[in-house]
């Protein structure tokens, strides 16, 4: 038996362990891919500190984490083709049934038959990524070619899912002179301002608490507005009065949300990315720009990825990155909790290229 | 001096009185219409009832009442051809600048000049079709040819308003198993199950408190679900557990929105049609299907207005609705506000023919 | 060793064959199906009789013919869940690499690995449905639940191409006093007027040589003009002299495209779905309508085919066909090529229920 | 009497006078404008040089040239409101009727009550910009602000016809990776170029015989490829092999059409912005890309010139342009007619600011 180590979830309200574990052998139909970059996710932490026993079944333990990965094909399972050894691949994350109408167009995350699934992704109730080698489904993998797959892991969710929600938003800005708004610029919100900046000609507006976040956005060529109690009325005063044609709070506390509604022009799109603390927004019908959509996403589609993957070999959008070693994966999760990290916290198995 | 009779909104706080005023002459770019419907809506009743000085100047008294206009080509003002004298027409009830980008499309409830303007359209701060002849900016005809122009006068904003809020949510009927959901069937509730039906292959769900409402409903083709507890788990019964494609509330208050997100599909569009009693909806990321948009609506376009007529002239949508003569105009608004009219309570200045 | 009969393409310019061949095991992530019908297309017989050798290495024989099959489930391939055994299935066609941008959607007809690929779909250089058994990819199943699997084999490809042409062409149709033209009234275009009565409320003008054929397409709804010299005076005349809203052309040939672009109307869609004799239409910008768009189309997607069997089994479409028995298999091909077949020829190799 | 000076079409086959006229005054719903800039089109010469009497009522001579018109208000005429006398604007040139739903959409070019019109619009038909002053109807002009109105009045037809066909394109390049081709690089294809790269991500393809040309659209960030050969061939290879998403010819004649559609992708659409020399392409369903729509355009709406003026005054869109004096006006034409302009040639009436 060959083993290699792994980060496991084993227990809800315990923190994950490093382990030895037998190394996979891909099954029918998947791929095994030697672990280039892994990366650590709030939505991790979620699951084995605050979840309970029987709240989502999907991802009980015990299974290796990580849901964001990338990796070089070491092995191909049978019936697999298409897929030279050696190249580098992305992860589409989320994983279906695969035959209902959902996964048949490549959007596994809305899987009509998820009753019948015991996991809902690589890292989220199967093994994932946080180890050396993982097996993924082949129509799974997005391939990267000569672009580095370490901080293209990032992508995979950090990325993914702002452009899912950019995409769905795009006939709003398909036009001369239309705003966007970015809310909260952590590794999401400041993938969100470069995606916007590479796909729309909109003007991008970004606002954050953190200073240093908002000279990042800066960077990328985003307008930005501090936090604050005239916040709404910047925004405003920078689109003309008008609003702006879709925002984005990738926060989703009632404050943030509250700005992005208030800062929405009319016939606009305001997507709420993060899932705040649970929190409720009051919508009245008096207080929202009229014909203002407001919706929730969930990362993304597998042609999105695509997409995305296609993006980043051209360069135009770079995850901001920390790589930690296979023994250090730990601490990677340890300072994603403290708080520590700025941009995402990859694990690098096997060392950076 | 000509003389004719109009119901005037004469101060806020102050129901409307029948007077003989001045009959009006079509000023250049304008028509004189002989009316042959107006109907009476609660929004006049809120404006004379509700409203205090101040709160929306545009539609300060003093006025003729009257936003649902039909009539008969009296008078051609100067520079406005392709009209005939004694041509029936309806008549689009918002007037913006007439210049800015929205009203440049037809669209003048979005009009971006509108702190200039001393009105919001025919019947709102302009003097309305609640009188024996009104003038109209010759923009704001359509044609109804060979059809009844009395109870066409209800399509202008009852049947208007589902209008424009459906054809915004086509795209996520445009399937086959589609399902919409109809929350509220008062007159512009029933209008949409018509629409819904004449303008698509979806299963239509309506749902209200009085039974025979329900029964007008199935009528027209619907599929009723009582209000009540298990409500929405019957919705999500009849489609599949998926929950509906799109939803329009007409009410507008807490509870009825909540069953229409309630009852939505991951990907649905949720539209509150009603103002309700400007009450709060509790929105959550966690409580409302991914991607399910909700969102307000208000009147509609020019363009639709002329699509609508036309689906009229087909039979295909039918007004419900009970005349009053000029002289009853006041007693219409008493029936209204009474709550004693089923459908439209339309005046007919000359009679009906 | 278990044998079975299937219909065999052996070489080009040859005439299939009946053949006792060995029934097939499900590979990993297949599942074998128990035949319930087999439609035979046009398109087979264009391969065995007219292609040559070399001219699409994709459908090199020797393979089962059979792209238009539905069946029960008889057994389930490794890693294959939720499907029960002997439950119905409707089989959609096209397989491609299944990891392409494309394929993630479900659209393996644009397949980008196309080159890489042996076949281009079931019955189509990989075995079809024209046997006792056939295996398919599990993803490509579409369940029927109660309905008859018998004639819901004719959908796969005569049902599943007039479907995905008239989807793309719905944002044409979203409005009230919309017009359809369906030109060709065989198996297609028959079901191409159910489809378009069943999604939209546009009026759809359906033509043809063959007054039976008319005769047919008014019973499902639709008004008829027959062909001839004033066949464009008389549908420009039914749309109020504004032309059609979309048109597709069953037969495409350069006389029956010519009818459509030049009855279309202003911003309309005008698809030719037909290949015709392979004939040249003469466009020019000032003979054709502002704004027409003249488009091709290729078969569907897989969830198009899911939505298509719930219009099936909803009854909202009935496809025409005649069964011949696993032993006349040949003689159904023998009928299609002698023009003696209305509906769709399918194969029964297990009897009609 | 007050009398200027102006461009005459006085009759078919014959070239324009300069004449002086009488200044003319505004009327119902019109504005009087100060010509800022004039420009030269092409389609004049036609008209005056090539069409026969009959061929086109609507531009039956006499009147003054001129659609492509900027200026300052210089008086409102009765009943119009919201203008400020010297204000800067850009003139919409089509003029329908004003009540039929395409005008009532602000697309006065499709008007469906032509047949009642006298005239297509300013300077066609109707007394044009090439003048000192010139009436236009009110909801026609678009405030340009601060912006220099001389070079504005070429985007009046040459910046608004490729923004509008670039704007029904936009859904096909809405993603990472997207391509775009331009075929044709003189002032149209040049201002598509930039508005190419001012709306959208994708990479900009640039063709023309000319070096110039193409060194221009270069400037603008466009990717060239030369005529010849192996056009084709290369634009595909910086596609990577799947062709561009939307094709603009702006020349249409048969060899250019060819290259367009030849390059495109599936799913993609190619826009003839060009009339050439009225010749006829041969299209056939075999030799398309799947998918690929061919299509028409003409000029555009009224609000999509209000965001072309936006994007001007970003200074995102630099017109090329040639000025002449009042009294050269006659040269410019002349100029145009032998080929000698680049750029477009626009007429200052009093002089340039």
């Amino acid at each position: 038996m060959t083993t290699m180590k792994a980060v496991r979830f084993t227990a809800y309200k315990t923190f994950p362990e490093l382990k030895e574990i037998e190394r996979p052998a891909p099954g029918p139909g998947e791929v095994l891919l030697k672990v280039a970059g892994a990366g650590a996710c709030h939505s991790d932490v979620a699951v084995y500190d605050e979840f309970e026993p029987g709240m989502n079944p999907l991802v009980d333990p015990e299974y290796t984490l990580g849901h964001e990965t990338s990796g070089w094909v070491e092995e191909l399972g049978e019936g697999v083709t298409g897929f030279e050894v050696g190249s580098a691949q992305l992860v589409y994350g989320p994983v279906g049934c695969g035959h209902c109408p959902a996964c048949s167009r490549g959007q596994d995350t809305y899987c009509q038959n998820v009753a019948e699934m015991d996991y809902a992704g690589i890292g989220l109730g199967r093994d994932g990524g946080m180890a050396e080698y993982v097996t993924v489904p082949a129509r799974n993998l997005v391939p990267l070619g000569d672009a580095d797959p370490v901080p293209a892991s990032a992508l995979a969710d950090a990325g993914l899912t702002p452009y899912h929600a950019i995409k769905l938003a795009l006939p709003r800005l398909n036009r001369a002179g239309a705003y966007a708004l970015v809310v909260g610029l952590g590794g999401l919100g400041l993938m969100a301002v470069q995606i916007l900046k590479a796909l729309t000609g909109a003007t991008v507006i970004a606002t954050d608490m953190k200073p240093e976040a908002m000279a990042e956005a800066e960077k990328y060529g985003a307008v930005t507005v501090p936090s604050g109690e005239d916040q709404v009325a910047r925004i405003r005063e920078i689109t003309g009065g008008r609003g702006v044609d879709a925002a984005f709070d990738f926060v989703g506390i009632a404050a943030t949300a509250r700005a992005a509604l208030d800062s929405a022009a009319v016939q606009s799109r305001v997507t709420i990315v993060g899932i705040g603390n649970g929190s409720t927004i009051d919508w009245s019908f008096l207080s929202t720009p009229y014909e203002a959509e407001l919706v929730t996403t969930y990362w993304g589609t597998v042609e999105e990825l695509h997409e995305l993957a296609g993006l980043y070999r051209d360069g135009k959008v770079e995850p901001l990155y920390t790589t930690y070693a296979m023994d250090g994966a730990l601490q990677a999760y340890r300072d994603l909790q403290d708080g520590k990290i700025s941009g995402r916290a990859v694990v690098v198995p096997h060392g950076q290229a």
